[in-house]
């Protein structure tokens, strides 16, 4: 393995709308740090709220400061002296989130509702977003965010599974096995699309994909989507209704961040059946949560992942049961990383994952 | 024990708007039921939607067949062939869901989300609202809605217990205890009043009550809030977090149904905390439900009691720790039950439970 | 179909340690009962102490009168007055516990450990051990005890999915999802077999089988075990913690019932894991518990199936997740009923499941 | 407040048997550490075996290095760098695990099941088990083992609350409310005593407390126990069967360590019940594990505190529903350590708490 330089390229936060590749200095890891050489990154629609400085109701970091992104992976290069974990060379995925773990809910496992989020000097951090992240040749995590990658899964494939943690952690809500249920999801991005594969591999009796994408809906009956629908025709809930005996699924993921759905998976779900909210909403919903009091609905939410359901995750790629690489539509360079956004921001292509082929290490991806 | 007679008074449903007290049958119990002789019961909000009808979308029973009420007290005078639990005599009261124990949410433990609801042929009943309720001298009742009161408990307070199930249910389905939690009720109805009284009796560390009327906010606090709130006059959610080191409360119960509730309480309660919604809406929320997602807040509802939780109810008050019969504030007879109903829809003399005291038995009240 | 014949040939309990086929009167459904076919009934383990009389402490029913079996599957001949949920002709299977739905247990969804169990006339029953069972041409069976058999699902495959609803209960437990999760499973028999089987379908990242019959461990090996160790050469604990980093499985599941399996059991478990006790224990236990009071382990115990459990394990029959149809070694004709019980009891031929073929269907078995 | 010296006294281990008092220096605080000066500490089985040294498998500490003690309540004098948890003068109460806070196990809130214990280097700590203790003039504690303690509460009492952390997490680990629950005590030492105050406060409806000793079965009915009964008359537990209408309780808490108590347990326990495994055994257990497979009965163990229990016992002993001072029964200062570890191991004077009074503090113990 080659000597880890003083300097690396990282595409770092400029002007907001703006990202420049610039050197920085590489990190050094403290005790319970891992430094990591980055081989992919991709994108996530936090990036682009992070890119536009939207993200940041404080205007954000100073520019030529800060490094986004929070989904990548790569190759262990140094250990801080604590960690006995990793060894220099693994393969590694991330997660995003690291508590203060010392706050109440990181000491109950609520690592990713920590009540010192954003406090760093406590131990907080958010990869790529309250800490330098992955979109650079070398990141710093700490040793609890990674996970080593199977053989079997390459790069292309893991980076993905940062994803399917937050997918994972939408089942783990759930408190119970899946297998048997039925399952809607809404929204087919690529969290409703790693929804669809997951629920399946979990066992789930149906899953209904709703969205409004032809392609997208194609893509979902690829991954195991019993019925895939489009909303827009008016009929889809009471379609999905009809293959349940008008009782409606046992578990409804909204994972399109739009207006109308929660109204639609309250249309879904049965009596007593949960609702997960995945997505981001960008403006206040109007639903009628009366019909959640009258028929015993929960609504759960999840934000990011949540503890083990990466690894959960990870498991379920090395058993060859998930399809992630599919999803993975574009590759650029570092150095093009502004045409990478711009492409998953516009949606080029049909862009679902767009990657970020940092270094070259034709053996493993 | 007088003899059972073969006709009883009921005040039954009538034109919409309308009740009148009549003479009908008085019922035979088949092999599950119980016979109950009704020595008090009181109104809820949902009676007032039975007798403007708008409770049934097709126009509910005809005219003089259905007797409302759903939370009552009173002694058995009889029981079904199968009946061992209880003997003539004993002082009971109700809840009002049996479910048809043979759908899927029925034999998990889910029975008020009843999948066969309104099926009485297949088992399912809900007093006064699907069967003939207790504003009448006699009722039929599943055995397994009835719960012996004890000595300690006179019918006025036992009548209260009904809403106690309901309240009780919402601190059930957050799964874990409460002792030391700080827990917020939105709204001072005969709900969010007993939610006061109940938080505190199982330890809550804080109980805070946001309203807007003042008697009813100083009646919270001699039940036990710490914090009793105008939320008119718009600080009172910061003053909640003020309160908890900034981080809001750990639980929120939602008793109003008022439109605005729901931000109300995705502002007050903490990262990773719980909200359920037990009143009911009359029209759509709208609310920033993305806060919930970013902070991982839970919603659970609930719709009346849930199994156990009237029995919890009951210990409670046998152990003196509620305050139930001070939110009695009017008594009628039976023959009054217009004025009973116009008095608590119009909260005529601030009524909270407005009673009908359908049988004398001083001895016992 | 052909008509319902007045009488029918039933395997009754003679003198203790004998069975006898005898004539017997066709039962007629009650209002909530559906009248079975029975194509394929399969011997378990309790039949054997029922045969013995052993499972009775008072001596148990009257020779000549009473039906054992509780594992079968059939077609639906005849329903009850408020059955809608089946029709004639449909295929069902069966599983063996209705509980009284009205004790407290049964309520809130524990009917396996129903409170008024063995007390029919509160509507309790446990077919083929309170009541009369499957090994019969027909069989009365409460709706909520059956389940519609999926066309890909024959009946030699479909009579194993009763003992799949037990071993799905016991992953049920845990209130979790089991994907990623190390399991142990300890005793060869068709439910460690099966258990072997779902821990694979439902995801566990490494399944363990802990046996002493070199045949079984083979099969558990093509039941997708990862590692079929034999328990006598004294290293199997060691080895399932060589290859957890030392730190043991997340789950154990003892489906052997044998004198040492608590201990074994807690020397596979993780600090913080859970085990399940499946398997009858015919003797006092004796186990270092100590063990898992230092290591925060739980025990949970599973008594047949629970609420939902069967519908999960038909789930994975019907998407061919499930090899149940190789576990069943043995056929016999119901005459030959003895022979199929010591055919069991002596396990020969390497016998793991018994079946009783009672009705010819071609078309569907 | 005085300054803080250099050095201090401090009772460390000697030979097998022996503590003895010597001069140590001030530890100081790391960056997520606080100083705290003892005021009050008290003694726990486990200190026996410390002091045997049985608790060492590989012979424990160096003699003269090692200071146990890990119940106690004193002031901070001094906090580390990113401290702003606690003020210098703050009252607290420690409870004794800190987790390494990267393993699976901490990550998803078990940290007492820490799969790192003992490794302090990862961040693992167990006050006076792994690092030094509270048996000194001053401590070391990492911030997010120190609570605030009430002014309403002395320290006398606050060192008792080290205790009610383990009490309360035995009930924490239920999942449920305990309100109306019945409850059994197996075991009237300190933990089993404070079991039954806190399950009074709780709202259980029936407390039941198991025991031999007179004098502590009086000390359980002043603390609230409905039933206190010897179990060497035989009886104790048909007598606990025969008031909960033959069914038992729903919940046993082991608390005696003895042999033969998860047989009582398991004769206590209603079907579908919970045994809590609180105290440690000193050699393997027999039982008949088969009566909790057959009954649908869990065991849970505990072992500590968990993750936010010491918070809820602080709230009742707040709220004045703990009677923990009672249970102090010894006091004796530092130099006399010896005198009050024999006091404690030979129960001279029938002692239950007994109290190292370290700091004098006129205004507040």
């Amino acid at each position: 393995m080659a000597a880890i330089p003083d300097v690396m390229r990282a595409a770092v936060l400029a002007d907001p709308g703006h990202l420049r590749v610039e050197e920085l200095p590489v990190p050094e890891p403290g005790p319970e740090d891992v430094l990591v050489r980055v081989h992919r990154a991709s994108l996530c629609g936090t990036d682009l709220k992070i890119r536009s400085r939207a993200f940041f109701p404080d205007g954000g970091p100073p520019p030529g400061t800060f490094v986004p992104g929070h989904e990548y992976a790569g190759r262990v290069v140094a250990v801080g002296s604590t960690v006995d974990e990793f060894r220099v060379g693994d393969r590694v995925v991330t997660e995003a989130h690291r508590g203060c773990m010392r706050c109440a809910n990181c000491l109950s496992g609520s690592y990713t509702a920590c009540l010192n989020s954003g406090r760093h000097e406590k131990g907080h951090r958010t990869q790529g977003m309250t800490v330098n992240g992955g979109f650079a040749d070398y990141v710093l995590n700490h040793v609890s965010t990674l996970h080593r990658l199977p053989d079997e899964v390459g790069f292309d494939a893991g980076v993905v599974l940062t994803t399917v943690g937050t997918v994972m952690h939408a089942f783990d809500v759930l408190g119970d096995l899946l297998v048997g249920a039925g399952v809607a999801v809404l929204g087919p991005g690529p969290i409703g699309l790693l929804a669809v594969q997951v629920a399946n591999a979990l066992g789930a009796e149906l899953v209904a994909l709703l969205g409004t994408r032809e392609s997208r809906l194609e893509l979902g009956k690829i991954f195991g989507a019993d019925l895939a629908l489009d909303v827009r025709d008016g009929t889809a809930v009471e379609r999905v209704r009809a293959v349940t005996s008008g009782q409606g699924v046992d578990v409804v993921l909204e994972c399109s961040g739009a207006p109308a759905a929660v109204d639609e998976a309250l249309g879904l779900v049965k009596r007593g059946g949960v609702i997960v909210l995945v997505g981001f909403f960008d403006q206040p919903v109007t639903a009628d949560l009366n019909r959640a009091v009258m028929n015993g609905v929960t609504l759960h939410t999840v934000r990011g992942e949540g503890a083990g359901s990466l690894a959960r995750g990870i498991s379920l790629a090395r058993r060859g049961r998930l399809d992630t690489g599919r999803l993975v539509t574009h590759h650029f360079p570092l150095e093009e990383v502004t045409e990478a956004f711009d492409t998953y921001a516009e949606r080029r292509g049909d862009a679902i994952k767009v990657m970020l082929d940092i270094a070259d290490d034709p053996a493993a991806s």
